[in-house]
């Protein structure tokens, strides 16, 4: 197993990952942007190295630092976390190529997975299904015939992209030449790529995910999450399982793990799909990293995927067969977000004065907050997750409640996401499981 | 379902009972002393009302103004938790001659099973094992000879006892005589009731009790839990499942929703035993309420005890059969007392001004602290109680080495019993399972 592991992340991803390198008996080093040298995870790790001032281009992006952090402070592995470099191939490489061991998939699972595109080829390859499109388009002309083959509406996405930006829904012939050139132009503008695809457009789809681990030969999967309640493409609450009908839970399942083993998948991965009213599903993409989400996982399994991701990259194979991996009762995450819902999510940050979680039977709390922390203005507004387990989704959804109910984050300007969820657990459709993409947009706008 | 619960208890165990009430959609009044005014039940319960100043007597055990504050309030169910009223008999009966439903086990069960002399006479007509020894003693020639027949060492216990006042270990026939006096002395100055009884002596045994819930008819078990790291018979640490053969297990479950069954048990209860080296095992009492250590029960089983407390008292019958309650990894309690471990236990209370709970997965915090508390001198010294699970008991004991050390509670005056936690945790007799109730006189005395 390791000796000491430079975590190249911040906030409450950093804690999740110092609290299972310890449980291992693994040291931690913090590699940290000067905003952050007042965080719990430095606070809490053995060792925390400043590795630049924010944005995070100069710190929590800047790999020659990162990777000097590391070797100055005789790490043999580093773990990204999620977002900064977490999927980025080049990165893994550099690691390797110091000696020292990134926990998370291959290069070459990364390179084969990470875009977008090859991971729709890839997908085909492996008899899994996908959303009729393209590949990278190469004219308009090209763009009009798919379009015209798939059928109306169609989306436009961009090759490199993520996070809604670059996509664009088109509903007649007439309007795609210019969507095409627009969706060109942010793309090349968020991702410095202009490549951009086209698929059919699934109208109130749910985005299910299916978790998976591999070992470079064998891949099981620990059963899907529901992650449609999003926000621009924002996932806001997430759940384990899914309201699916069985037979289409293990359609899923299978094809995300076929689809694992045909990459010789390593680490922990998450395929993502929508499936449509109908119980078809696609495969949209996977993450090739530890996901916000994953403790809705852990719940209902019982699986620390974070301890896995540890051993896996340290060589060992997959401790679990198939059917040793449980799916008991169900688990509910809201993401806590220093956002104000009532003015359009806007960012409200403050120092955090007053603080109480909630505990009791069935509550997990993920969070990096203390009493007296000054959130920084640079990073993403996450504030911690607060995630349930109970027997059944309604005793999730009324443990949820109670848990909010119990929760206090209070500050000078300070406002969180609470009071959203609060609304969202109380709506008919989402407490009868009616929950789709655009649920937010329909089922929560005044 | 009941509409609204008055709960006669404070701390952390209000709170728990605050949780499963809102859970189940029943509106909770406190009844709180005067020195609890500021406190978190109080602070978070849809009601609260003042039933008197501290001391216990003139309110947590002051029964008129209980009830009057129940009916005031229009309480249709007193929940007692643990301790004060929890097993008043009389009480009982009162609440019922109200109209108020008691959330605990009938008068009949109490009164069975609350007097240890009586609840020995239930098990041996039960044909449950229980350590040999006499009914309340008449005569020390009645004692001597019991003595003579059982074989020294014997230990005097008084029949209204518990917490260990009252108990006297005699090694020779020489010294019983003077120590049945002593003992029923110090029986009748703890109890007002100077019975003691005789029982031998078990030498290193294990502390283990099984779990049940009964509806007057059925009972079924949720396996056991060892609480032998005691000190002064005051339980500090508990574990759930015990380390014991599968064959002692079976025997010492089935022997206890024998015993239940017997007097058509009630509600959730704990009958306690001691077990030997051999494994024999004997019943010693039974618990007729809630207990501090419930939650390591909930984490192996994934049964919420208070709620299933509330079902039972609304007249449902048990929603779950024996074969469906799992027994799955292994979980951890440590009570967070406010005592200095290292100045023999003495009490160090003071204002909470720092507080730092742990997180993350498998981890579950019961307690009513919160920055700026300031601790009421006038109660046990109970701060709260962390609670971890994992898939095996050497990943349990790692998982609370890891909680504990990211847990802060600071103020002046205030010391906790945490490095007393960790101490244990470290101990290498404690990691291996040879844990029996002279642990922490014997391995843990510096």
């Amino acid at each position: 197993m390791f000796k000491k592991v430079l975590i190249a992340n911040r906030g409450e991803i950093a804690l999740r990952i110092i609290r299972a390198a310890r449980e291992l008996g693994i040291k931690t080093v913090v590699a940290h942007s000067e905003a952050d040298a007042q965080s719990l995870p430095v606070l809490l790790a053995d060792e925390a190295i400043c590795v630049g001032p924010p944005p995070s281009g100069q710190s929590y992006l800047n790999i020659p630092n990162i990777l000097s952090a590391a070797i100055v402070s005789g790490a043999d592995a580093i773990h990204p976390g999620y977002g900064f470099l977490a999927e980025n191939a080049q990165f893994a490489e550099m690691c390797a190529d110091h000696g020292i061991t990134f926990i998370g998939p291959t290069p070459e699972n990364m390179r084969a997975l990470g875009d977008k595109a090859t991971a729709r080829r890839v997908a085909r390859e492996a008899g899994v299904p996908i959303v009729p499109g393209t590949d990278a388009l190469q004219s308009v002309e090209e763009a009009l015939e798919a379009a015209a083959e798939i059928g109306y509406p169609v989306i436009l996405k961009a090759s490199a992209g993520g996070g809604g930006r670059g996509m664009r829904v088109v509903h007649t012939a007439e309007d795609l030449e210019r969507a095409v050139q627009q969706a060109q132009e942010e793309a090349r503008a968020a991702f410095g790529n202009p490549e951009v695809y086209l698929e059919k457009y699934i109208e109130e789809p749910k985005h299910v995910e299916v978790q998976v681990l591999g070992d470079g030969q064998d891949v099981i999967h620990l059963w899907e999450r529901d992650c449609s309640i999003q926000r621009r493409h924002q996932k806001l609450l997430e759940e384990a399982p899914s309201i699916l009908p069985e037979a289409v839970r293990k359609g899923l399942v299978e094809s995300a793990v076929r689809l694992a083993k045909h990459v010789g998948y390593t680490s922990a991965g998450t395929l993502e799909f929508l499936v449509d009213r109908e119980g078809n599903y696609y495969f949209i993409e996977m993450n090739t990293r530890i996901q916000v989400e994953h403790p809705v996982t852990e719940m209902v399994t019982g699986v620390d995927l974070v301890k896995e991701q540890f051993l896996i990259a340290a060589g060992e194979k997959l401790r679990f067969k198939q059917e040793e991996i449980p799916l008991v009762g169900h688990s509910i995450e809201v993401r806590v977000n220093a956002e104000d819902p009532d003015h359009n999510f806007r960012p409200a940050i403050g120092t955090v004065e007053t603080l109480l979680w909630p505990g009791g039977p069935g509550v997990r709390v993920d969070s990096h907050l203390f009493a007296g922390y000054k959130i920084p203005p640079h990073y993403d507004s996450l504030l911690g997750k607060i995630i349930v387990w109970a027997e059944t989704r309604e005793a999730a959804i009324t443990r949820m409640q109670r848990a909010l109910a119990e929760t206090v984050i209070d500050g000078p300007g300070l406002k969180t996401t609470i009071p959203f969820h609060q609304k969202v657990l109380d709506n008919a459709f989402f407490r009868r499981g009616a929950v789709y993409t655009n649920f937010v947009a329909r089922r929560m706008s005044e």
